[in-house]
């Protein structure tokens, strides 16, 4: 950024402008916080100010946190986002709350449908196993279309799972294992096959990378994912950029979604605009494929007609809503969806992690050490600002991230109600409760290297073969 | 159409509203040549000018023949169409003049150069070879680079022809073998590999038809190219919706010219609206990607570099402007171009003939009585109204269809030199100028329904797979 902002404001666009008002109040609460000189400050909300002002005479409305233009806010099938909203799209997820996004509205907002203890039940009567976790304390807490998976399931119709990746660089950081650690659950119990694309094309489209680096990524992405220790006999993983020139099924149902969405869908839809290039126009039909069971006629043999749910983080859902609503138009079942929360960036749950900054995430290249330095260094805090308060009034388990990332990792149930407790208590120290995550998160990223470096070149060739799975169609 | 064209009018677009014009003009034109009962012409024209009142209150400009509304007609590389343009793009060909098209203006609006003798004699020298009569009498009339591709092949460096076909129907006329015929000259002549496009996704995503019946017609449209005579070690043809998932060259060449084109552009080259689908939206890089020898790694060897000449007929030409556009900037060369004009439609050269109206054309499939027929009934004739006319002031070759087909398929130059003399002067008739015609075109139909029989779906096969040419790269 210019050191005058002003300079070029009139040369932004309104979500340019709506970004530039949206960093400086950032960077106004991090001076009050690292208690910076009183002019800096000042300087800091003076720009602030002038900001506000050009973005309102820009775009004729006030400026709202967490709120983007109005134009540019159409992703809730048509009908534009209310005043204190969360902001929730493939490329955005932005929310005022440090409690994070919230859900329960999100599910309203969506047209979906809460995953309720009825259903969990049930998941759990249907399979005869445990619920995962991540299903107990409401880390996958949304779905479309479920209860029909579970009929289906229950009179023995067959079905399949699809996830995938847009492998934005080589590094994944322990936020990008939630969908595929639930998937590789649903997969065991309820034994189906799983397609898990790799959007590299999507990622060449979006960011400044060459196509070569686009499908390196998605190749090292991919070792990552076998590391969670999928079935290479019940699983196919697929680059776009390989698998599209494999496969005339996958290209074929492309073309027929591609046929049945105007522009004017995918604008209001993924806020496209007339300056974007024609692949991110015609993209969202390349993720919206593979919920048809033609597109991989080697699993299916050719079957056109195979149920596909698709366990995934919310932010997803646009491309779905999208696939679901072509569907019956090209006479294909609608994919069904579980949707995930978003895992909260070490600084807060106002937003989810990014691969992009190094030090808003645990990677799973990190060394126990890095591990330990960013949790003590990084990690929102729910604990009070002194010991004395603490003891006294007790930690805020909805805000601290040391507490949130433990609901994703510690599968011990009392475990976790007992820290919660003594956290909410002040009988437990941030320090402390710092300290439990370490010591859970350490173990976990160094089995997951260790994993990681037993998939060879070869397991991978295996794994990105189109063949048949174990599975009679 | 309704009977009562008034009542849906304000649901018509400018240029939906521009065809009903033109098609209710094209109908009052047909009653009064077939003098009709005057109260039914006067109907007609009465529902002509409310149309036209119609096309002026949307609009705000006067109807036009042949000039549809302004935002409408950007092909010229951003600049608008002038008043008395002929309309020229890849779905539309139409203009007043009966001598067709003005392919002077044509070439100076679209920036192309035209074949001069000079580079009809370089060709001449370069390969030895007397020059194909569509060069000599000008059917193939621009080029964009053609001193490029001949200094390359002068200094022995290689080149490949592309060319393509939209397989909109079963049935191919007459003048769709134009581009093939020089083609396969030029193949011969300059001994190199031939690549040939069957957009049958293009046909899936503008008309009302099925994937399959897409796919069934480029297969059949590709025995009647294969029965030109194209050489099965040097040329490969393939249909889009095939090949596409086969080739992973080829996405990724399209990927790469999605990236680098905006729905801006494509709006402005091809008259895209934001009603249009995606799938039409993103094609035009369809057609672009096979100008990169990369996207056929099995014939170059993986080369990236090679030279591309793509022979098509100037309505073509707004994709490969955009081609040449993106082309330097994914570090790939332009292809050069030779255009051929259109091929005229039997009433007439002010539009290009139509595989939808069976009289419009000479079709590949019909029987030498149905061509008698067609010729005698439906080719306009330059001729005179009375034979005493005729005789005193002689028939005009440059309106007369008759004749302008027998440039195209009359190989003896002096026999067509006679004609038009003889046409000219008088001393020949409609009659028996169209009798030649006949004469000409029934054996030439013949032969080729014969060569088309000795085309098995085995040799169909051949052509279409992919596959290493006789050709060192």
């Amino acid at each position: 950024m210019a050191d005058s902002p002003n300079c070029d404001l009139k040369s932004l666009s309104p979500l340019q402008l709506f970004e530039r008002v949206t960093e400086q109040g950032d960077k106004v609460r991090a001076l009050k916080a690292g208690k910076a000189p009183k002019d800096e400050i000042d300087a800091a909300v003076r720009m602030l100010l002038s900001l506000k002002l050009s973005y309102k005479t820009t775009t004729g409305q006030d400026y709202q946190a967490g709120l983007p233009p109005k134009d540019l806010v159409l992703i809730n099938n048509g009908t534009t986002k209310e005043e204190d909203e969360d902001l929730v799209d493939p490329w955005n997820v932005q929310t005022s709350n440090a409690k994070g996004v919230d859900y329960d509205k999100l599910i309203v907002r969506f047209g979906s449908s809460k995953i309720d203890t009825d259903l969990i039940n049930r998941i759990e009567r249907a399979t005869g196993q445990k619920p995962h976790h991540f299903l107990r304390r409401g880390i996958f807490f949304s779905h479309r279309d479920m209860d029909q998976v579970l009929d289906a399931y229950e009179n023995k119709k067959p079905f399949y799972l699809y996830t995938g990746r847009g492998p934005s660089s080589q590094a994944m950081h322990v936020g990008h294992l939630i969908p595929f650690l639930f998937t590789k659950w649903l997969q065991e119990v309820f034994d189906v096959p799983l397609v898990i694309q790799l959007t590299d094309d999507e990622k060449y489209l979006w960011k400044d990378m060459t196509i070569e680096k686009a499908y390196e990524y998605a190749r090292e992405n991919a070792k990552d994912i076998i590391a969670c220790g999928f079935d290479v006999n019940k699983t196919f993983i697929f680059s776009d950029l390989d698998y599209l020139g494999t496969s005339a099924g996958f290209y074929r149902n492309i073309v027929k979604v591609q046929k049945h969405v105007t522009f004017n869908q995918v604008k209001g839809i993924f806020g496209f605009t007339d300056s974007d290039c024609i692949g991110k126009i015609s993209f969202p039909a390349i993720q919206a494929a593979p919920s048809f069971s033609s597109s991989f006629p080697q699993i299916f043999n050719g079957k056109e007609n195979i149920q596909c749910l698709i366990p995934c983080a919310i932010d997803q859902d646009p491309y779905f809503r999208m696939t679901r609503d072509v569907a019956p138009r090209i006479g294909q079942p609608k994919p069904a969806l579980l949707h995930s929360v978003f895992f909260p960036a070490l600084q807060g749950a106002q937003t989810k992690m990014s691969a992009s900054d190094p030090n808003s995430s645990i990677f799973l290249t990190d060394t126990p050490k890095q591990i330990k330095t960013k949790i003590n260094k990084h990690a929102f805090s729910g604990g009070r600002d002194t010991i004395e308060e603490h003891r006294k009034y007790g930690g805020n388990c909805d805000v601290d991230v040391s507490f949130m990332y433990l609901t994703f990792f510690l599968e011990d149930d009392d475990r976790l109600e007992q820290l919660k407790q003594a956290y909410t208590s002040g009988e437990l120290l941030t320090g402390e409760l710092k300290k439990v995550l370490i010591e859970t998160m350490q173990p976990l990223v160094a089995a997951h290297q260790e994993r990681r470096k037993q998939v060879t070149d070869e397991i991978v060739k295996q794994f990105m073969t189109p063949r048949k799975l174990a599975f009679e169609f």
